[in-house]
């Protein structure tokens, strides 16, 4: 049996996302296209509960996130905003205290995708707005098709984004254009997006885009997990410390973590992609 | 009466920069063309009260940063730099510590543009030079026409910058260029700049870009400046914090600072521009 | 007598590398071409003991990190690779010590380019390939002829990258371009490593490169080393601390530093290049 | 109803633990007296549980952590220790893997108590050794019978603590005589505690101890639990981030949560306690 | 004449606080006795002025910061905490805003005081409440008569304290203790102040305290201006750096600072105090 | 042959240390007796070097700090003070340069007791004078015999020390105490060091305290080294990192190091100290 085979593996069901998992790649999809994916508060929740799983099923190794049909995201349903908002009490400064906790709680709805220890891969196509831009920053890699663009919608709506953008979008594209991105609250298209390092590579359309990405997904998923896992660890862990803390850090990890018979399998076998215990 | 009518509201003068506000736009420019703009001790201590008043102005809600005449800025007046070399004492060591008091000092003028809560547009014609590449990585987004060039000119004078560039610059530009800029002291022409990211984008001509630039700080004053003033800090502060750090800083922050009524405006009125108080 | 006249200086020899000084700048160059430079344990221990003796020695003011023969390194010599797992006990934990340990020990073998006060310019063709691109990271800039290619190998190998790449490397590219070379090993060529800002100009063969990256190395050897080596200081600790720290720091270091006779004399000779003491 | 009345609150059962709630004030106390409060793999999960829950409640405003029976608590159950490694594959590395996220998931289940925002007040009595004092380093006071004494026993059985102590001991006693306890595993008698700063305070015997620690309690819940919070929130951010990082941090929460009317409230109402709500 | 006479010198005069020089001592005392020297607006604005104005002056070398009458101080004045809150504005949004502007500037009220280069010296008699207590915690020193009480008054006016105790005062006294002290609001009485560090040392009363301090000023008057400034900045920098910064930064500074000729004339002059410049 | 049988091992010689293993306790002494153990440039550089080999010699598995003669050390050497001002050119920017390095080496000689992954116990008697205080600063513990006494002595040579005190001393007595022994240059007497947690106790006099810090080196060589080391290792980090990031270390660290075996072993052998490879 191939270390990838999971037809044996029952996939999770979910409200809002579609969840499937074949070849040691989980593909996530935002399943609500009559309203452009908004999303809604099951989506939230489900997103997190959606990405501990895959972070936790062994057989998975790696994962696509995706939305159904014409449009990737539309960013939060704003009829669902209300349910974010405190009326517990009249009391101010308690409805204060309830909205950060709330906040911090959709931070880490997404930052669920991030602290998933498989690496993430987004195929975005059509809008690509408020939320969604939030919600794609905490992938690993960022795909498009041509007609793809994105917009920090926020700034449109009165709001100081709080779910994640402002924290990571500099690190994609340099301080200057994020700063433009998130105070006009401009579309950016595809190709600018790819100049800017927002996305990696765009694609003529959907169909292709999700062809590439599967094939790309399917190249990591068949490289040793343990490695791969230690890999995207050091990258987000950079992210956060000094050069100096980062080098202690992975001598440390590494110490634990290399595997000397997977490091010879692989080195002996150039020819053949070998294969990996989960 | 619109909230961004400033017909009623006094500008201070100053001796080296001209300023005006009108329509919430303060516009800061550098005046003393015959000098190419150069700084001496009166134009370093006014850029930091020019845009303390705006940081205080409730009127004023974005700004442009401009200089008259054919270049933006020549850096540092060489000839006003006695003015911060300390000469009360024969000590060696007490003229060191005035001479880091002295640095500081500087720094802290230039600072001033980034501690400035609104969004600060730099428009860039003609040679930016030394303490003028110093002074636009202050700003938040940079803007040029096709005649402008940019020079980190202190190498060239045998001095390790220390008023911000080698600080900010990276940031913007990544870590390898912004190395060669720095220790070359080469010119870097508007086309080059815009492709590395230091400016966001390239006009024909200086008129064009004062046109195009004036549009863009118009649309930012348009929008709710409770919300830009929220996601300049969060810009700023996300620059020198872990992400996590910087979620749970904006979750506090809008728990005190998301604005529903605001917020209900805007999205209700997609169709015309919404009014926002100061 | 030139101030960067060398002639005088008896440099070391090593077994893996070649090194020479001359006009001020010492010239490093990978010199095993047979195995396509692959790095041996005396490569690595080699690499650290150059840029330490670079460091200390006045004479030297800039250096060249080149590769002998058609690529510029191979990585990791895997027939070496055994002499970096410990074996002196069967106890695992102990032997996960010592791993620790020896990763620290090859880190810092590489980090000793990042730690040489002099920049460090590598000049690359051919292929560049796992240790290879941690090594390339540690220098200040990267410039490549047009049949350069970058792999991070690592993950091929099943390995976690540990000496630098992973931490390194963000920092010039940004974090979506990174994660992706990192997590999937593909090769990157020279152009596109240009776009991405990994390399900081293509050269249409190996001596033009060569020859246009030892006019750089000239230009710079010919700057004040003093202003040199604080601009270098200063951008590395931007690096890993906020920009407040880094300007306190910046204003400590000229309070010390800044020269004002040399300052004096740069001003004075726009015409022809001053000369500056070591 | 008082808003401390909490008659109609249910408490959650747990096998290990006993839970009430009365007057604001949660009791938890540590219940497998016959083995002097061994720490086994239910005890560990249900502390988190408990003290999310205690967090979640409006109700509970101050909590209290106790042991049943002669000894506070003996530390991890070494016969539950097997629980804790890994066995579900023979490949090392992916034990050692699987090991790290049960070290970081038993963290997790102590720091629970550090993360309740309401303040928590340790009572020791007899012996509190291993796990024990990691458990108690993350509440907020400690007090202690003067029978009490602790033991840093991880060294003693070969093992580098790893669920909090070495990280959190040396802010409450100074770094000289952390080392000290640390590294020799000796025991630590109450008073010395005390003098050391690691108990707050020492009473002649367990009745006394939780009578005093009681009334303490019931003084923090009566005062406003906004302000507790808030007030234990800043404490802890202040232990991991700079004073200006705190200062800034705590005029930005203060802005949404300062409530005038109750800081009126309780200035106006000296001479009886004034009520708050939750 | 002798460096430290300063009979030449004039002070500026203050509505809320007396300030005299004299032999480089400035004494500052709060000046406001008929109301136990409640901290009105007036005091808060003075306070900045006033230590800024030492920090600027040459001839004060260490300041003593006093109160006159009974109290060293009663905190904020409630009567004026009106004054803080913000009424521009009915939103309330903006009035949050402006409060948190409104508590960065009394926080950088009372900054000022460990921004002041020079030593601040706090003698403390009576009661030292809330405010009070985030003010002495600026200071470097802190001495006591033993009538002295402390109280961090601000949890049972239902407010988190948000100008500096929770800040500073666990790096004086350890964690345990400063928890129990910002928790329950409880007096501490000067002779625990003392075992807990958080006063130096404590007098029989105010006329012998007053003396004691005075003649410690004049120790450190004595001595090397520049060495003294250097090791106040150090010991603040080391607070919210880590080690391995703080000995770079101090290497650093001392290669601008290090003073050879009052070093030999320091050691040479065992016997009798050397005198310095200032 | 017992683990710690250190018979065979063979000591470098060292002009103003003695040094000497036995039963995996390495015995440093300064012995200089005559001068009272001044640091002259020799036992600068030779500190480094002893402790460096104490690192790498598996034998020694815990080291003790002593001072020949009637005084632990009585600081830098004056006389060979000259040796570390910079001599080699007339230019004072490049004479600050050297100077700053030759503090970083200074600052490296003593950092090596630290980095010396053995615990390291001062015993301390009579003067312990400047650069003595900020030699123990470094080791993990200190005892003192009754008549030690501490003074920082560099404040009244004129100087900010710098080479560690300033930075480590705060960690060890609270920052209060820190400051007025830093800013004052007063004698501590041992009795007060300990009250302040500067020594973690006091003996009647040199023979007892030599005695018993032996057999609590004694103790601690009869531990697992790797526990040891590995706790030694968390102390030191968790100084530097927040206990978040310091947990997270701790975690990867144990999935290396955490040795079964010796677990059971030490976890079964309560009655009779189990014997641990080096």
């Amino acid at each position: 049996m191939s270390s990838a085979d999971n037809s044996h593996i029952e996939c999770p069901n979910f409200e809002t996302l579609s969840l499937s998992l074949a070849d040691g790649i989980a593909t996530v999809s935002l399943n609500n296209p009559d309203k452009a994916n908004a999303m809604n508060a099951a989506m939230w929740r489900e997103l997190q509960q959606c990405f501990e799983w895959i972070d936790s099923e062994p057989g998975a190794r790696v994962a696509i996130l995706a939305g159904e049909g014409r449009h990737f995201c539309a960013g939060i349903d704003i009829t669902a905003m209300a349910d974010f908002i405190p009326r517990h009490t009249k009391d101010q400064q308690r409805i204060n205290e309830q909205l950060r906790l709330n906040i911090k709680r959709l931070q880490g709805n997404l930052t669920a995708i991030e602290r998933c220890r498989k690496p993430v891969l987004a195929a975005i196509q059509g809008a690509c707005i408020g939320g969604g831009v939030d919600m794609i920053c905490c992938a690993d890699m960022r795909y498009a098709s041509r007609d793809a663009y994105f917009t920090i919608k926020e700034i449109d709506l009165a709001l100081t984004a709080d779910v994640g953008t402002l924290q990571r979008l500099p690190h994609l594209i340099g301080r200057g254009q994020a700063n433009e991105l998130a105070l006009t609250g401009r579309r950016c298209e595809a190709d600018e997006a790819q100049q800017l390092g927002l996305v990696n590579r765009v694609y003529d359309d959907s169909a292709q885009m999700l062809d590439e990405v599967g094939k790309l997904a399917a190249d990591i998923a068949a490289k040793s997990p343990l490695a791969i896992r230690g890999t995207k660890e050091m990258l987000l862990y950079s992210r956060d410390h000094s050069v100096e803390d980062g080098l202690n850090y992975v001598a440390t990890w590494n110490s634990a973590m290399l595997h000397q018979q997977e490091m010879f399998k692989a080195a002996m076998s150039k020819a053949q992609t070998p294969e990996f215990e989960d």
